[in-house]
């Protein structure tokens, strides 16, 4: 093994635990950002108001857009998280017109 | 307007002031993410390594899922999330191999 490959071997590795250590935080985050989601559906289930609130959903895709261009991360990259996210709290919130419970975003 | 619609909006506002933390969290640990598959194809290209690594894949795949399944997190979510990511490393290596530039997994 010449010095070269070694040492590209230790770089990719020294990158590769970088990112598994982000995806780590990453997946706690999205967990937590569930719970918070459950629970306005609860509140919302409670009052009666709609799951949905698209007026909250452009604010937050306008201001998602803006924090990705601040951090160098490509703005429709997050807004293809979003709507990711955002589809998933919807199909939460369809289970959970039937089950009685609440889940949104 | 009545105590119980008081706090509800109190609380709305709480839980959602912590949905955009921590999306405002998501948004830079995945501009570090790309900066680190950024450097990662950058390597690979000085070494004539190609791109993809399924065998890294299948691994990081597994290991979100069991991060999901500890955290409470939909583990089916997670594995969305890991192929929304993918795809788009994906991408920018496409557009890397025209540039001369490199940017992977």
């Amino acid at each position: 093994m010449t010095d070269d490959h070694q040492s590209f071997e230790g770089d990719l590795a020294r990158l590769r635990q970088s990112i598994d250590n982000l995806d780590a935080a990453m997946v706690h985050l999205l967990a937590e950002r569930f719970r918070c989601t459950h629970a306005i559906g609860e509140l919302k289930a409670r009052v009666g108001l709609a799951s949905r609130d698209p007026k909250r959903e452009v604010a937050q895709l306008r201001r998602l857009r803006s924090l990705a261009s601040q951090s160098g991360l490509d703005p429709d990259f997050a807004q293809k998280l979003h709507a990711l996210v955002v589809r998933e709290v919807i199909t939460n919130h369809e289970a959970v017109k039937i089950s009685g419970a609440g889940n949104q975003c």
